[in-house]
């Protein structure tokens, strides 16, 4: 281990498997084990299996970008939980999406053996799809990048606040 | 450069900005290139202004895993092309969620100087939303992993394959 990229093509989690293709992820990955309730470095540690000085590094990191902040734990003056800023919380979808892609194109469908659910009902999560703001779902040849500035003043907003509320 | 990573931190691009967080994305960053419409190894080194070699080890690696196929280029016997494949162009979720993520999160407004938009009707696009089946939109507490085995039959097929079906 000791800061060598362990193989993640092999693990349970279609993040995991779409990571070992795309690139250097521990920091998602730490992300990741936040979602699912770990806040102490020792549980990050023992859930990661990285190296001390790493999990060191990116955690600090993490809490410098905002996507962490560091809580002193309760009845001890060293030890610090990690929660997920608002910020860091908004990096679900990035998750998910990746998480659907390597799902979809990373296993054999008999591999799965963990799915996404929707936490009330334990139903798997429906796909994510790409909309334009008028409802029509894109697909990966349906967007493209413009400069703002050429665009009609009132498509220049960003998407509407509105959009960002969710109900959980 | 050579190999060195370069701060993608006042880049233009959301996905960038992102990038500078979590971590090292050449190969994502090369796809985004792919999705902008570059297809020769010069154009992506040109465009993203990284080692030669790193790009052509990125770029072998991206072959070999299915994301792009390498295509002899017309009228000479040793370019290629990099185009795509269907495996790769669904990762396209995985770019706007972090493009979205990174313009709401790792810009000033008045940075902002690149929009996606819709390429029919150059409107920005809607925020990803992630929802449950019945539809619900769920937030970043809305889900959680579940031991497909432990789920009810129904249940535990993956999403529905219409609903990858795009229009675009």
């Amino acid at each position: 281990m000791k800061g060598k990229r362990i193989d993640l093509g092999h693990a349970e989690c279609g993040i995991a498997r779409a990571l070992q293709i795309i690139g250097d992820w521990w920091s998602l990955l730490i992300i990741r084990e936040a979602f699912g309730g770990k806040e102490r470095f020792s549980e990050f540690q023992k859930s990661l299996g990285l190296a001390r000085n790493i999990l060191s590094t990116r955690l600090k990191k993490l809490v410098e970008e905002g996507i962490f902040e560091a809580v002193q734990d309760e009845g001890t003056s060293t030890r610090n939980r990690y929660v997920l800023t608002s910020k860091g919380e908004q990096l679900y979808i990035v998750l998910i999406a990746l998480w659907q892609w390597g799902e979809h194109h990373c296993f054999e469908p008999s591999e799965l053996k963990y799915s996404m659910v929707d936490r009330d009902k334990m139903l798997p999560l429906a796909a994510l799809e790409l909309r334009a703001q008028d409802g029509r779902i894109l697909g990966p040849r349906g967007f493209r990048t413009a400069v703002r500035a050429e665009l009609p003043t009132s498509s220049a907003k960003p998407p509407a606040a509105a959009k960002r509320t969710r109900t959980t």
